[in-house]
């Protein structure tokens, strides 16, 4: 039995990749704000003015002077002229909507509610102090701060964010962009004829589809056969146009381990680990080879998510530039059903969460094997059984990670 | 004062909006898989082929027939001699890995670590049952199987699977068009010239964002001044472009509502809730005209995000043709400090949740007003204060919805 005599834990792999794989140099390229939604940033953010830009009115309401409010009580209002001007001179008020800029000369707006019309003007009947009610200029972010640091993913909010500052273009990395090879003999591409035993490649899809996801760019290495010749020169090319490799197939437990054997022929360091204590996902290897790192994994569909999920995430994360990984939303759900789990390995299980009777539960789909695309469709996040568990019980409380929403068919906020 | 006398509760009125505004017929269009990515499903997906096609070995082992390992235990293994052929013959094994096809007359796989590798051939000591350690085929989708339903948003699991039964293309709804127009005299376009007592408009920016991230369609409508006619003409030609407009401003608790104002003259059955019992946020009302639904949010950026989410957020959820309304994922935190809110009003407070010695907490950033576009991206998530509530206490556990992800600096899983 080649590949692996001893496992390595899921932690640890996870270090030893890391370590070993250089930070990718990130270089910065200038975008227009709309399409930097979901980009990560390059740059500090600085506000070159203060936002507000001015003092401007919080509420609906009539701007006054405070010294006009003093002592004002419902049993003793005070009486404002109602002025259309600019400028709010003694006994005056001009009526205001949130965000109006503040009228000169005055310090503070009465809300509607605490304001009546009568004849000829307004009536108050609560003393302000100065700046009630007011969005003072530059209390929102004051002149020469740092609103947003580099290694931010960009939301909607951010870009709003930028926008306000006037700015309509901002510095954001480089896409990452990954490499996807797929290694098998019995592998077809999608749609192709089929030839018996053999399977469609949807692995490549899959795995591009994630690291699109993510924000990194996929790149398409294709299809090597399980021919050492050809996987080397396929990974090779990939080594040279892309900032990491994701193979998947070619690694086992037994004497299948073509990939992690291809690897340490075509650099240093070359294979870091190669088994993990993880089910599925055992035969995971990590490389890295002249710099860059190469995620090696299984064939199978499911595991093949795993090892993405615990290795390429963290590492993808790393090279998009953001401060650290992104974790999967974990939200607590009660298990319906026993899982079982084998001691000493982290154990992937894929369950359905949803909503019953205002609480939340996660039913196991993972009875079937781990080749079994279908069951990551029907599942909407994942539990990791530790490696000192064996198993969970049925009614347990346990920490989903979600994969996609959760979607409530009543209509609820 | 005019707009609205009393407020609609929050889950009121948008019962009343999704009421009043018909479905939208949705129309399917064929994309290849890539391309489906996030989009939503317009067909049932069924099974034309079983998964998978053929009996492949679960595990990395040798295919044998079970007869002949009657009886084998650890003391008295039972031995095979080992063959390269693609048939197994009485007492002769052949070494697969995992995703094999099985060799004819093979019917079931002894692990590898059931077995070792003897002087001619392998000695195995376990006693197997038929179909042990073998994916059958159709195991994992039978022939015939609806395996997706129409709703259903696509992610890289779904076009794997789709892909696995040798599709490359599929039926998806076409994406729902939002118009989204800015009302406001203040507005000056991101970048332009600002005069006094302007601000840029980044609100457009912001819901356009949202309704990209939704997967919905964003068509730009632009900016209209604070007048009845510009409103009421760049309105009808969103209505006309779109199947639902935004809009942001031009509607507040005071005199200034024009956009509801607008509405209630170009069609029926015009503005159905004005006036909500949520703050921030206050100001929104729902509309439909001739079929057409219309969200007015508040021009204060706060109160907008707070609006989009309670209303626009499950009205395009229901135009993509999902299911139902995606939620955000909700996670328990302990709260960092006290907030206070008002009683009969649904209160949206902007929290940072962080991990912090393996509890999650929640910091409350919105101390400061609701047009701080600066507290949203402070923010990962926003806790409801339920209407019946005045406030929560500094240490109390909250549900908080994640709006984007908890970033984890340390290399852990």
């Amino acid at each position: 039995m080649k590949g692996f005599q001893k496992l390595t834990s899921v932690d640890q792999a996870l270090q030893l990749f890391l370590k070993a794989a250089p930070a990718r140099k990130l270089n910065a390229e200038t975008v227009v704000l709309p399409f930097a939604l979901n980009r990560v940033l390059a740059e500090d953010v600085i506000a070159d003015e203060n936002l507000p830009r001015f003092d401007k009115s919080a509420v609906d309401g009539y701007a006054v002077r405070t010294e006009d409010t003093a002592n004002a009580s419902q049993f003793r209002p005070k009486t404002f002229a109602l002025t259309e001007g600019k400028s709010v001179g003694r006994k005056q008020a001009v009526q205001v909507s949130t965000g109006n800029p503040m009228p000169e000369g005055s310090d503070a707006v009465a809300m509607l509610e605490n304001a009546k019309r009568v004849e000829g003007g307004i009536e108050v009947w609560v003393a302000l102090t100065p700046g009630a009610n007011v969005s003072l200029k530059g209390e929102d972010v004051p002149k020469g701060k740092t609103v947003l640091e580099p290694g931010t993913r960009l939301g909607p909010y951010h870009l709003a964010l930028i926008g306000a500052l006037g700015r309509t273009k901002v510095k954001v990395y480089e896409r990452p962009v990954v490499g996807v090879l797929a290694t098998g003999n019995e592998l077809t591409k999608i749609g192709h004829k089929l030839h018996p035993n053999q399977i469609f490649d949807t692995n490549r899809l899959m795995v591009s589809s994630m690291c699109f996801e993510l924000g990194a760019e996929p790149l398409d290495l294709g299809i090597a056969g399980d021919d050492v010749e050809e996987i080397g020169c396929m990974l090779k090319e990939g080594l040279r146009k892309a900032d990491a490799v994701i193979t998947t197939g070619g690694t086992s437990v037994g004497e299948a381990d073509l990939v992690p054997e291809v690897v340490g022929r075509i650099g240093k360091p070359g294979v870091v680990a190669h088994g993990v204590a993880m089910r599925p996902g055992m035969p995971t290897a990590l490389a890295v080879v002249d710099g860059k790192p190469i995620v090696i994994l299984s064939g199978n569909p499911v595991a093949a998510v795993v090892g993405f999920e615990f290795f390429a995430r963290p590492l993808i994360c790393r090279q998009l530039g953001l401060k650290g990984t992104e974790l999967r939303p974990v939200v607590k759900a009660r298990l319906t059903n026993r899982v079982t789990s084998a001691l000493g390995r982290k154990t992937f299980v894929r369950v359905c969460v949803h909503w019953e009777g205002g609480e939340l539960f996660a039913r196991p789909v993972s009875a079937r094997g781990s080749g079994a695309i279908s069951t990551l469709t029907e599942a909407n996040g994942y539990v990791v059984v530790a490696e000192n568990r064996e198993g969970l019980e049925e009614g347990e409380t346990v920490s989903v990670s979600l994969f996609s929403s959760i979607v409530e068919a009543k209509v609820s906020v």
